[in-house]
């Protein structure tokens, strides 16, 4: 039995906006319908890493009302883990830059989780890859975000756009994880749902 | 300066037919057109891993005759290398379903290179990634040959396709390189050629 037919009984609702998310479900042959939330991503200050996009993806499935008897939401939260720091999504051109420069020549930890709830239960997961930028030159920095605008991107770059295609080294762990959805895990997990 | 503008002096041509490395190098900005050689991938017998890739992108170089003084060919070859063996493109269902059968549960290792070439001289360049599959069920092996056909893909597997992202736990090195291009790689060396 595939992944769609185990779950058939189910009315899955994606609550994100990101396309990238949206293809993964896709990619994975399940029929949802997208529902983003738009609450602010805020979060306990004495929360690290991984606690930080567990929280959040959480948030995201409890600003969900009037669930129904066969609703099932996923929730995802993306967090870019550098020296014990949140990077998060940059406000402008200025903050976007100061994130790529402080990535430039390291390795940082990108953070995937994801809650899958229905009225019945809720379920986390989440997934950790290492990801190693080279050297970035401030020129290239500066065509990057004045062309591609990552201000909807924790930690301003996008794996699947120029920068990471041009600047990332290697990465340790998912792929898919980086782009915003640990969907090997996701996949394993709603398979015993 | 970009590296399109650097490059502007001369005809690229990607010698490829495949339209995700085709994708690969819009995304670097380049204009290019495509011409896909045709030649018989064979490769001594005594060569081992990335010697094999290397020697193919070479072949594939080289059977591309009568080059014009600007003209900058790019070929590449990717190999799956498993077990002191290279697993090519399987010829039929049962040769694409023994080949996964062998990837499950094991890391193996891709391996692409890349020959750019003009009339004044010729380059060289390689990048390995180690791939490690989770335990892949005959059910799930079945459902991406059956679906999938993955006759064109070396080791019978697309990384950015269903079974690359249920079943494939972690990387450890490029992801455009398991695509099969090292990107990162080919954008330093060409900013140089």
């Amino acid at each position: 039995m595939t992944l769609k037919e185990k779950l058939r009984p189910y009315n899955i609702i994606l609550a994100s906006g990101s396309p990238r998310r949206k293809q993964f479900l896709t990619d994975l042959g399940l029929d949802f319908t997208v529902l983003p939330t738009n609450i602010e991503e805020k979060f306990p200050a004495n929360l690290q890493g991984k606690d930080i996009a567990l929280y959040i993806a959480t948030q995201k499935a409890n600003a969900i009302s009037n669930l129904k008897n066969n609703d099932l939401i996923i929730t995802c939260d993306t967090v870019v883990w550098l020296d014990n720091t949140a990077l998060e999504k940059p406000a402008d051109e200025k903050e976007a830059t100061e994130m790529l420069q402080k990535l430039s020549g390291k390795t940082h930890q990108v953070i995937s989780a994801v809650c899958i709830k229905s009225v019945l239960k809720q379920e986390l997961l989440y997934d950790i890859t290492e990801v190693t930028f080279n050297d970035l030159c401030e020129k290239d920095i500066h065509y990057y975000v004045k062309n591609f605008k990552p201000f909807d991107k924790a930690g301003a770059y996008g794996i699947q756009e120029w920068i990471g295609l041009t600047g990332i080294e290697k990465l340790n762990g998912s792929y898919t994880n980086v782009v915003g959805m640990p969907v090997e895990k996701l996949y394993k997990q709603l398979n015993q749902f």
